[in-house]
């Protein structure tokens, strides 16, 4: 059965935006190592950092009807994730698409499949995460799903949770977790300032996380280099 | 046998021109979804358009001695496109054949296989479409062919062909279809223009494509989320 | 037995720099096309040119606790190689080790897996040539080695051997062929310098490297095209 | 948080026995093309075909610590599947594991990731569909979770969901729609019967499935080759 | 445009049957090492050895109508050759199409993406070449066209040429050319089986071929071992 | 420069021999989890255990020749291991060579490429663990080295080292520690012997090996399922 859900649950904005500003990296370990899209995930171009409410797509093989459909149900600061179920590298999505999202207000792609006009979409500056560029097209000729639990690069994403995406790839905070996630970012973040600084001046990680005693205990040994010259 | 074919029939100038600016999506869409190689072909920097007729080489494993062979048969204008009978990811090619075919008017690399000193080529704008970057060299031990038709990352490539390349991929048109495919890609484009103007205001796809009542014949549903909070 | 060994012996600074002025395509085949670690080495930005003294580091799966051991053993100059020993594309570094390494002097790290907060590293201008970019982090359980010989993408990597990296991919010299390297690469630069003049006046290489007469030798035959129109 | 959840809700013995009758390509196609796990996984040895209720299993990279926990959750008819939070091809699982699993009535296992001792293990006639045959092993040393919901090469599978597996690749039906998927499976079992005995007499397909008119209002043509001899 | 072409030149039978005693590799080598298709195609049992006349069929993504369009246009003695326009896993192709084919004396199945039933077609002995075994169905929405020039497996297959294939591959002879190829495999034949009598009886493949001086001339030193104890 | 080294030293063959009985993963563990080379390296049929002194060739992309000159410096034990210099599928090595190394008495053949012949090779029992199988032929055009270190599918192999291989991949032990490897082996493989009538008659992992305690103290938590049915 093919459906569209018209409506789904959104987290609050300021989490949502909250979110980006941590980034992938901090996000992903704030809850827990959990959340991460595989890394076949790649931006199309540098520099780009985005959160936003995820509007899920289901796919079939080369075929995009369904993210047109898609495209009425995005609402300003989403993120549209098209999850495919058959491998494919084919151009899903180009800058007519990119076009249409834009003007919504949505805020990018994430796509476990290929992209293509992706010189237009740079300049554009809309932001993609995708398996593939690829300028091969699709026809519109089977029906998909839209605001299912999809798996998108070997991750679940359910409607309305938080995509946060930049260089390192694409993590999926579930809606009614955003808000814990946010303060344990905010935590980690903290503490990992005051680290920095620490490393900047030259402490050694060994010093600052107290891992000398631990090395010692599970065995390692420090040896002279003894190789003949 | 292993020959060099020296007289190779090329498509008009400004045809050949013309395809560039249309790019390799609308181009590939244009001639039916025909002609696009391989996804694996990326270029060694971002931003490059070019077209050019092909002149084409078959090079044995990590043997790049054809390669010197082919330049002498290339003209203004030309795309060189490399293809290899047996997989490799060696760098056949450096700054300084790049350097010999931009001196003759060589408008850039398609090839299946690696490429080197990717610095210098991008600092001479030389643009190369490849499999890899790699720093392994290669031989000059074993003959190959020019201007015969070749396989390159899965797609038929005849010399003369027309070559267009951009940071979608390389899609190949045929020399006899090349005005054809320029006329389909013009209508092609102007459609494009006259929807991205409608899309830009806000207008869904769902209504440009008229898609609603062929959605709702295949049994497509709309439902309200129904997830439990 | 998992050992730290405190003392290598490292090439001629002077030496080792000498060796990035050449590049990795230079170097490699200098010294007789041995060297070259695998094409999925890639920067994590354009246009990085290092090299330095080989630490190395043997990691468990996803465990990047022999990093931060291996942090203290690097001195200015330094490059940092870790080995896995299985499979995977964890981000075993960031932007803390990142900062770490940098106040110590070290000039970049190669991995042979994934590596995360890229957009800080290339912010800071610290160099990455890593498999995979990635943000799934990584545990401190087990131990490794550090400054043991280790397999890094295919090659084989002594401690204190020079490591030599640009956008070609990463390239190792052993410590004691060093001095012999620079010489074979200086001579190797000077001939291309000469050739390069001569192709970009355009000259062929077939006539520059005087390969006209081995090729008919070997049964190479030119023929005017013949296909149909 | 890691949780094993000691109690799961089991499919009819009955319902999932009979899943197996019909083998992985009809159940997938009777429940509506869903369910199926990633083409990677192969079956150790050819001619199994087994179907069981899952008991889930989280692991850590290289770790199999919670492959041990998870079999005492199992009961005779249960098969274990394994899904790996990263990438990797260790070997999770030998034939200790194995006779372990074939003395508590398990009737296989399925892992994303690497299993060893696989001549061991076709000698006990112990199937086992996994992403790589590896010796690698695995520490003991992180937690996951057992009878969580896992992504398993791609799929998404609860505990007590039915498994499927045969030469084909590996179904997961869920627990709750097993009875009707028997129904449907039945069905469409019985209409292929009907085809195949038309099939071997020589009727063509295209009768069979009527399909000439619709081929033709597509725009299909038949034309004798002209290709010159 | 979408064409099935119903009348194809096919080699002498007593031709295409004598290529397929020589197998893969000897014929590889007879035609000067021309014609193999890519190392991706492998068989779904081992054993078989086949030869036969191509009917190509090229299909969209993920849909097989026209593989129920070819099966009419195959006579006893054909092999089915099923090239993509995309890269694709799904298993387009069953057991109830093997019987349709073994129904009218067709040989095997040649095709570069997924083919499903393996239990079953493997107990039929009806041998397929696959990229891959995967249970995912296909559609039947989209036209292709049947006896065409296909690239399958990155090699160019003309409907009518001869198909060889065996445990080691597939490889195609030009249909204009297979009486050639047989003379020349005869020749090469011969030639091995001569060499292989010398070669069991213990005589080196250095005395055999005369390589000494070929690889003294070269450079090739012969040192005793002189690494320390 | 291109070598020959023409004696190696061996272990003893006593200790060789007992390697093999008891296999890759076993041998693998007793040393402490080293010396497994890639698991892209894959039987050509299933069943060998095999182990032997290893002599290793070095050879170019796509050229065997200097196998031929391996074949003289083997004796009857050894084991051929073949490193390439650069990625490849091509077929290497065949029946005939197999034929050559039989007559000599060697066991086997590791190569991180290509194999072809495998039909019969399977036929003479002569067993190959290769990473693939592919009927493309190589040259014979440009010197390697036999006898001196390799890289191997990842992993160092030096001359004379001893090489196990069985369903499970294959594994290096270093010449001078295979004594100890031996009866580390043994003791382990008593202990595994043990474990495995106590697994068997259905006791748990969790019991014999005493994990529960130490779970506990990691935290991990035992819960009954709570999903809503």
């Amino acid at each position: 059965m093919n459906v569209v859900y018209t409506h789904i649950r959104r987290a609050d904005p300021e989490v949502v935006n909250a979110l980006a500003d941590f980034g992938v990296a901090t996000v992903h370990e704030a809850q827990g190592r959990t959340g991460l899209l595989g890394p076949q995930l790649r931006p199309i171009y540098p520099g780009a950092r985005i959160s936003g409410s995820a509007v899920t797509v289901s796919v079939p093989p080369a075929d995009n009807w369904m993210i047109h459909v898609a495209v009425e149900q995005c609402q300003p600061g989403d993120v549209l994730v098209v999850a495919r179920t058959s491998y494919s590298d084919a151009g899903y999505f180009g800058e007519l698409l990119g076009a249409s999202l834009a003007a919504r207000g949505v805020r990018g792609l994430v796509i476990d499949a290929g992209v293509r006009d992706v010189a237009d979409l740079t300049r554009m500056r809309f932001p993609v995460w995708s398996k593939a560029v690829y300028a091969q097209g699709t026809v519109k000729e089977t029906l998909g799903s839209v605001n299912v639990p999809v798996v998108c690069a070997g991750g679940l994403v359910n409607p309305g949770d938080v995509v946060i995406a930049d260089d390192d790839g694409v993590c999926i905070v579930p809606r009614l977790e955003a808000v814990n996630v946010v303060k344990a970012s905010d935590a980690r973040s903290a503490k990992e300032t005051r680290t920095r600084e620490r490393l900047e001046k030259g402490e050694l990680g060994l010093d600052i996380y107290d891992m000398r005693e631990k090395l010692a205990k599970r065995g390692l040994i420090y040896r002279p280099q003894s190789l003949p010259e």
